[in-house]
């Protein structure tokens, strides 16, 4: 796309988070597009004399450098996946519960703009705070902000504890499982299939690893006080050559979401042990997170929120602070279950009640 | 393709067959492009004045009209599948024995070389014959130009006993199998990998289709004499949305090829009753053919050819004429695992033999 040139329009940080998430969800920041975007996120901060404000690509750091004894990392992700007829955003009422409806309210721009007013407001907080808005979470690994950032300024990455916010009810969610792709394949002789005897079916000798599939009883493992579900599921399936030919070659492709209490080369072996007569390729692995939970500011954290904490099934970037030292949780108003949908909205409610968690955490008491 | 004006050049059918052949390989001739080769054929019999030429597209028929208390009618197709740097044809010799090599030697033009040579030669034949010689057997059965004759033309359709110059080795083949396709699906409910256990997944449910594949013993089927080998095979197989999405539909397409006593009916009746528990779609039936060999003609033909008639594993178009009321079997020189093979070769003295044999069998002793 050519480079045009564009009026910066700084975001009103002063408005309520629930306001200032409406206004993140109006700016277009599907992955790739995230300039606008960071170009406001700068210009809102630029008054900020007690932030230092780095930027890296479409991420932006905002720090504090009061030399506190603590530090802690807040995190989240400004781009959002394609918009399917959700934008802008409108408020819905619902069983009497008002929602902000649109793509990015949950995933995660109600996390980002709790963050932002935070930022802004907190000139004093008890801890040292580095905020994070960074690009391209929601596409492959290897373009992800947070991964660039980590890798051009791993110096901005210290802390004694990091929170993501990405959505969890506003509840603290610890760690994550972990995220393994394989394909398992089996080969036999393609002949025509009028006589079929002369060949070997490949598609046939997968019948094993779909009985496999079928049979597994997944996991349920405690890790640091909190239960994570594992799950083993075959994502798709291929095999053929044309309709009078028995296939040489078929393929199933795995999923396995392994409890953090496992490394990745523990899964890998556990794939061999399941499907070891047969080829197997790693398409993709991403380490779990432990939940990180028995880090005292954790614990303060957790005191401070309140309810009790769960673990997080799906793979986030706490997996890349848990991997770099810094214990991590998620933290961030929405449903996950709503994330990506075309229904995609939030409870404002949560919305508020997880800027104020955070406020009274971060405030010296 | 434009029609560009061509100079028609006839066969020389006072050739060797083995050399007829050999001018049919040197003339292009994939499905499709049959005109060129379809026009040398009447022009070589323009001058035959014991046969009527009939033609359709690019099939011609040439029959005698005696008036015998018997009719025959010998076919092949002049179609070929596409060539693979196997054109123009030449010898070879392996082994000490002197082969043709080339697209079509063995599927099917040394057949037509022989039907061609006899039915320029034979002027009185004890029989009356109807030589049918068609375009597009290579391809969809929509296209095949002899159910499009017998569609525009169902008078030419009588006869005591048929002969298809389907490559068999120079020996009789009777009948064929019969060749059904199905699609057999499952179904499942979307979600997320991360939480698998929200969702149910299609592929897995596919384990006892495999399963049943994988242990099925083919029935071996007597039928007039000849035993019939069945079939029945996954010949592809698909399910999946994305990497991280539990799938929810997932489908094998089946073949089955089944002995000449069981109807298309029964087979689809079969494929109920192996994969009743899922949804299935019939994507392709043909019906088989019996072998045939109780027709006197055909007794008569089976003892001037000596040997022992074998079945027809493949489908040809014996079915068809088997359907219209007409005995039908194959016999044409060549080993019919060449056919298609980009190594495509006939043993000349195969072509002999079977021209050899035709001769004495259609003349007057």
């Amino acid at each position: 796309m050519p480079e045009t040139p564009t009026t910066i329009i700084p975001l009103d940080l002063a408005a309520t988070s629930v306001d200032i998430t409406r206004q993140l969800v109006d700016i277009h920041s599907v992955s790739g597009d995230e300039g606008p975007l960071a170009d406001a996120i700068v210009a809102s901060l630029a008054d900020a004399q007690h932030l230092e404000i780095i930027r890296d690509g479409d991420t932006v750091v905002a720090r504090t450098n009061f030399g506190r004894a603590q530090r802690v990392v807040i995190a989240g992700h400004i781009d959002v996946v394609p918009e399917n007829d959700n934008v802008p955003s409108r408020y819905e009422t619902i069983d009497g519960d008002e929602y902000l409806w649109g793509r990015g309210t949950v995933d995660m721009k109600a996390g980002v703009a709790v963050q932002l007013k935070l930022a802004a407001e907190l000139t004093d907080p008890r801890v040292d705070i580095t905020w994070m808005w960074y690009d391209h979470e929601e596409v492959s690994a290897a373009l992800n902000g947070l991964g660039r950032l980590a890798a051009n300024r791993p110096d901005l990455f210290v802390g004694d504890f990091s929170i993501l916010g990405e959505p969890s009810n506003s509840q603290i969610e610890g760690g994550c499982n972990g995220n393994l792709r394989i394909e398992v394949r089996a080969f036999g002789k393609r002949s025509h299939s009028a006589r079929g005897w002369v060949g070997s079916n490949a598609i046939h000798k997968l019948a094993p690893v779909l009985d496999t599939l079928a049979a597994y009883e997944a996991r349920e493992v405690e890790v640091d006080g909190l239960v994570y579900r594992e799950g083993l599921n075959a994502v798709g399936i291929s095999g053929g050559v044309a309709g009078n030919v028995i296939p040489d070659e078929a393929m199933v492709h795995i999923n396995y979401r392994f409890a953090p209490n496992r490394s990745g080369e523990e899964a890998i072996a556990h794939m061999h042990d399941l499907f070891g007569d047969y080829e197997i390729t790693v398409v993709d692995l991403a380490e779990g997170a432990r939940p990180g939970l028995d880090a005292p500011l954790a614990q303060e954290f957790l005191a401070a929120v309140g309810g009790e904490a769960k673990p997080k099934y799906g793979w986030t970037d706490v997996a890349r602070f848990s991997a770099l030292g810094i214990p991590s949780v998620n933290f961030g108003p929405g449903d996950p279950m709503k994330a990506h949908a075309d229904d995609e909205r939030v409870l404002t409610s949560q919305i508020t009640s997880c800027e104020q968690a955070l406020r009274v955490w971060l405030s010296k008491s």
